[in-house]
């Protein structure tokens, strides 16, 4: 079977506010919103904002908690890239859950949550290679 | 800045028990393990099973929850491979969370929870082309 995702759903509260902290902050533009879910195209795959209680609707399954046991990493160029990045973040509405440092395994990285308590690591990671289409490697 | 995300990463309490679901449910093989995590390349980026108290840890965030306000999605090519998958998610450890159906938006989809409580959607989406690589594009 494929190794494939084509989607990552995040729930969100408040549309407005989680676009701009994607759209702000990443700098990302959307393919498509209304008023229930936001898809951004990511790198092979498509990024959806949706309401959490439209997410909880098409799961069958209520209650849905946060901050749930996931994070997502978008990968930047350099090193100094980290705290630039983090800093816009926290400018579109995230908050600091780790200050970036360098993790055992090598590299550079931080984490921010995003307005509805979404883990992203911002990370500088020179062992993974990254196309010019964004496309992630694993590499050692 | 890249539309991009270089890792997914979610948090489990056996990594035995999550391997087992991701290799002899979806079939999929891991390019890299050790004893805290297990990573795969997926299409374009890299899926990340860590164990639970390592995340908090390189997060510097205790207490994550479960089941989170997120799911991941896996399409098929055909509408009968959504019960395939799904049966086949359900012997190697998975629960059932949702049956397949028909949602409003079209095509057929329906959720199961890996042994971890992560929710995966396995969806025949016909407006969405997929590569021979696994690369999704958005589409209506």
């Amino acid at each position: 079977m494929q190794q494939q995702i084509s989607v990552i759903t995040i729930g969100v509260l408040d549309l407005d506010r989680s676009k701009r902290f994607y759209t702000e902050g990443f700098g990302w533009t959307p393919v498509f919103e209304n008023e229930e879910i936001v898809f951004y195209q990511m790198n092979g795959f498509v990024l959806g904002t949706f309401k959490l209680s439209s997410l909880e609707q098409d799961m069958d399954r209520a209650g849905l908690k946060s901050p749930g046991a996931f994070s997502l990493a978008h990968n930047v160029a350099t090193r100094e890239d980290v705290d630039t990045v983090m800093d816009q973040l926290l400018l579109a509405g995230g908050s600091m859950l780790r200050k970036a440092d360098a993790p055992p395994h090598g590299g550079f990285r931080g984490y921010v949550a995003d307005p509805d308590d979404h883990a992203w690591e911002i990370a500088w990671n020179p062992f993974w290679p990254i196309d010019e289409n964004g496309l992630v490697t694993f590499g050692i």
